[in-house]
């Protein structure tokens, strides 16, 4: 490994602690979410009918944990890509962190607007705070993919630059539909937005290992 | 290591993320449990009363300590079965992290029902509450075992397949006793729902190291 | 390594994660101090005025930072004494994270308790908790001394079974120390017991590398 | 690695552990600083409007998260000299982050100073405060460059004595601005100071992999 700054280019070091500081940023958002999980205030004898009537919190609870965790497979999978890391990924780091740290915020707004007595403009304007947020966190993860893209020295063993090619489909994808999620929210209805939400994070669930170009012939070897 | 994504099956990473993350998950957890020991209310010169009030409150953060350092020392032998992590695995790992996170949430429940004025119905409630939720969280730790069951290629050196088979015993006489102690709270009395809770934390304690199959010979070697 | 749970002894394994887990609780307890530093409220043109009153907090604040530091340093150290972890010194090392998460609180009760309007018993009362909490805290420092004394195969490249017997001087003396503080405090006067409890963060500071047994013949060789 | 505390001279030990606790104080700093992002409390129907209102807040927020994500690539740096820690450097690790623990004070009290309805008199307060935090959180890092200019055994493999001389630059610059900003902030105007304080941030950024001499004939080879 070359001493950092003491060269003319931008020196590689240790992806070890871009991963533990990520992990940390992770662990730690993703624990901050059980917060919103209080004992809920009730009457005497009524703890049930109180737990039925906080029963939303907890599924939100349940998606954004969910959510969050999806974006750590991600990230892990990302990180895998590579086998150094430079100055210039550190920071397309620090800015796909950012929006992990952001993301609990646009959806506590998302989750009070549908409150009940929430109202409609309200939650249109929820609704494109979330879609505008969470198009913005996609932009990192593009920079990530074309910054590898044309530094194919800092890609692990047996990762092809075809493959970083094909993966920045992903962000690019999460970008258009988070925008077209947010115009059917903000024209159409809100709630057809909240759908387009829920699709976007089943679509990163599924792609969390990466998007894969079709391969008719299958080399051999294991994989 | 093969590269992410780009093979057919699932491809076997780094166990390194998913335990520092874990870990991060864990500390996180078992930090901020603190947050409710708090400076007892109380009038000058009765602050040892007031510190007497609350021993509830500290016995309970002891029991709490306790029971997420005993999930830890599960989890830190459950991560040791392993020499890879797939995609299935993260996936199973962050329902078991799940498990972890929320815990605290049945145990405050519990707790307030317990306190003085708690309505019996309120303790059923609160008993059935924590017994489902722990089952639950039994649940990822048998889907772990049996994971590794159908790929034994993702076991340490020196880890049997009869061995892994034999620990799913644990979750599910966890699931078991779990959903038994819940319904002895439910029908005979919440306190006896409790009662069962302590014991299923003391044999979690117990056999963190895994259970054990009796064998007969010893085999020679070192341990 | 051999596997966890299928020898008759305890299974020796890695020292990573017990120091993963021990740093992710460190750095957590160490940053939630800084909760307590807020905006003095003040009135407009006062700012400087409320900072000043506050100073007791920032004083307190850099106390309680340096002594995590502190302890951290004390584990550090700890742990370079070994080359592998048990189960036994897995529940040591948990019951150690105990006294660090703890000790914020024991803290904050002393320092309410010499706030400006605080009753002489109280603070009794406050510095014998507090000397009661670090004496119990000091335990699986000596626990942890003994367990490897026992085992010596636990011990890292260099480290002799003579020097760990030494090692147990620290805990007891801190034991003896704190519980001595905490007479003193109550029969003499409380302020004497926390010049105790500062005096005995001093020692922990100045012996956080071990101490040393006079060696009056030096080996050669590199330190 | 020789043995903690066996020797005469200060054990030279990983810089393993001091990376992980960093990495773990660095995580939870920047992860904390969104607990300031709320659901604004508006009326219904003027969501967007509480939203732009707490714009300031927004801000303030990404400015905050920019610079501890700055200081975590200076400290990237930082550590990528070494190839060893020392007691010393320990204790100067701890110095320094409790700089980075403590840096959200001041910016709240800054915030809060030049909030609607601020007072004069505060904001050259709140601008002294900032910068004579800041000038502190330089020392520790002037300490560490003259720390391993005493000791270059210490060095990582490829670092030059002379570059390590050379970064002494930065801290010192550090301290010299940010009391030359104060000194804007107090005699001519607290905005000025503010302005100080986001040039330093951005010279920290700009310099987050050193300082470079000017280096005439480029030697071969890669970087």
């Amino acid at each position: 490994m070359s001493a950092a700054g003491e060269a003319g280019t931008s020196p590689v070091g240790d992806v070890g602690r871009m991963t533990g500081f990520s992990d940390g940023v992770f662990a730690i958002v993703i624990t901050l979410l059980v917060i919103e999980l209080r004992v809920p205030a009730h009457r005497s004898g009524e703890l049930f009918d109180g737990l039925v009537e906080e029963l939303p919190v907890y599924v939100a609870f349940l998606v954004s944990f969910g959510y969050i965790g999806v974006i750590w497979l991600n990230h892990h999978t990302l990180l895998r890509l590579i086998r150094g890391a430079t100055l210039g990924l550190n920071w397309i780091n620090l800015w796909l962190l950012l929006g992990v740290v952001v993301i609990p915020f646009p959806t506590a707004v998302l989750a009070d607007a549908f409150d009940h007595g929430g109202n409609d403009h309200d939650r249109r304007v929820a609704v494109l705070l979330y879609v505008l947020t969470a198009a913005a966190m996609s932009a990192p993860w593009l920079a990530f993919f074309s910054y590898l893209h044309r530094r194919p020295e800092l890609l692990g063993e047996g990762i092809s630059a075809a493959y970083v090619a094909t993966q920045r489909v992903r962000p690019v994808t999460g970008m258009v539909l988070y925008l077209f999620s947010g115009a059917l929210g903000w024209f159409v209805s809100p709630l057809v937005g909240v759908i387009g939400i829920v699709v976007m994070i089943v679509y990163h669930a599924l792609t969390s290992e990466g998007v894969r170009r079709r391969r008719p012939p299958r080399r051999p070897g294991r994989g």
